[in-house]
């Protein structure tokens, strides 16, 4: 498995750390970068991230073997619409999107009768964004999520296990729906939590913010998170999000009814249950 | 400042990692340590963490000059009642509580015809506990709450002042019931939402935990501490925290009405107000 030419879509800290992997295992010839900053390709070039950018999506993808989306999910349409016709015939183009659903579909109308689409979220995120933290290693040992339509070709769906299980990366499949609900609960949901647990503190008192520990920063690192991309994300998973939501105000409401009625026992189940599947989660 | 004997009533992490400051910094001669447990006081004895133990936690503090309280709160008062004939005259008898309110009122009630109760807590705990993790540098750069009230006695507060500045801790004076408003906030509260997350995920579909990211797992580190002093800790600080959970549940419902109506706009606002606000508090 060897990609002659490569495009990067989005030169921030996935599309980077895809790139860095790539050129480190030696599974690509050169790369090619877009992004709407000119200043950050400048950058990512000499860092050697890419050897090559352009400011339109259609000439950077042009002639590519391998074109990966690592844009804001809100673009990727009007984009795919920019590149379809440049593109290489036998091409595989995919993305690292934390939405999948509809979005792999409205890909594939756009992009399938020239080329295959096939969509694949690494889980690999940090509140930190941008090529500076940018790391060859990022995807070792983590999941990516890959997620095939009944159109999806199964030949380039197997191209694409194998190059991220090359970068270390253990490769589960499941439809973009299935997707969607275990990325919103694991992810999405836990993101609105830490937003709104900071907004919470402010609410009640924001001096006391001064005072909180390792614990209350843990809980809150993901609240550092770019603000756009998680209303985007917000907007394009809603209603597993307003059945999570539910799911978990029920839950607080009923902790607070122990609380309020001294039901020290009922209290002390739900933690020791949910201590005894934390812990099973581990430490990293 | 010299405590030429110590008791530490309660040999975990936070009363081994005391201990071991002191020592560090050769403030005490000798510690003596009580617990329930005598495995692990001869295992703390054996790591020269104290010097000597007793299982009667009279015994343990008769003739000390200084004697800390760090076993759970729920057995402070019986404890007390138990050293009280014991202590010398002047000796100092503080605690590291995460929880304070009438806790002091009750400890002064008990302890304030003989010796000098001075409420404490330092802010340096962790999803972890017992003397496998004890630091001797646990609580520097870290805050100090001390709890004065009308009967605080001066002279026995500016001692402690003194000592906890010596162990690199920034000290920080409060109400009781202040205390308990502020710990509630950022630490207590964040405890209850950390557990119920991951019940939350167990109800949705459990399992979906194989596909938690790094994200998930800082959120919900804390998910792994001792229920029963969490249990004990909503006990204790009832009104707090319904408060906080009503003004939290009140948060969530806006931010689900918001998905629920597409306001893209209110909800980035409400992540950018957050994420402000985290930003300041950096990252540790």
């Amino acid at each position: 498995m060897f990609f002659k030419r490569v495009t990067v879509l989005g030169v921030g800290l996935i599309g980077a750390s895809f790139a860095l992997a790539l050129k480190k295992r030696g599974l690509c010839g050169t790369i090619t970068g877009f992004g709407r900053r000119a200043s950050n390709l400048v950058k990512a070039k000499e860092r050697g991230i890419i050897d090559s950018f352009d400011l339109d999506p259609g000439t950077a993808s042009a002639g590519s073997d391998l074109v990966i989306f690592s844009l804001p999910a809100s673009s990727f349409a009007e984009t795919a619409k920019r590149i379809v016709g440049s593109l290489k015939e036998g091409a595989i183009v995919t993305d690292v999107g934390s939405m999948k659903g509809g979005l792999v579909y409205e890909m594939e109308e756009v992009l399938s009768h020239r080329v295959s689409f096939v969509g694949a979220h690494p889980i690999a995120g940090s509140e930190k964004s941008g090529i500076e933290t940018a790391d060859a290693c990022l995807f070792e040992g983590q999941k990516c999520i890959i997620t095939p339509t009944e159109k999806t070709d199964r030949t380039a769906m197997d191209v694409l296990v194998s190059l991220w299980q090359s970068l270390g990366a253990e490769v589960v499949t499941m439809s973009p729906e299935e997707h969607d609900k275990v990325l919103g609960a694991v992810s999405h949901f836990p993101h609105i939590i830490a937003y709104e647990m900071v907004n919470a503190i402010e609410e009640i008192d924001g001096s006391y913010l001064r005072y909180c520990g390792r614990g209350f920063r843990d809980s809150t690192r993901i609240a550092s998170s770019s603000p756009e991309l998680w209303r985007d994300i917000c907007m394009f998973n809603r209603e597993n999000l307003i059945h999570f939501l539910n799911v978990f105000i029920g839950r607080l409401e009923k902790v607070k009814a122990y609380i309020a009625k001294s039901d020290a026992d009922s209290i002390e189940l739900e933690f020791r249950n949910a201590k005894t599947l934390r812990d099973r989660l581990g430490q990293d």
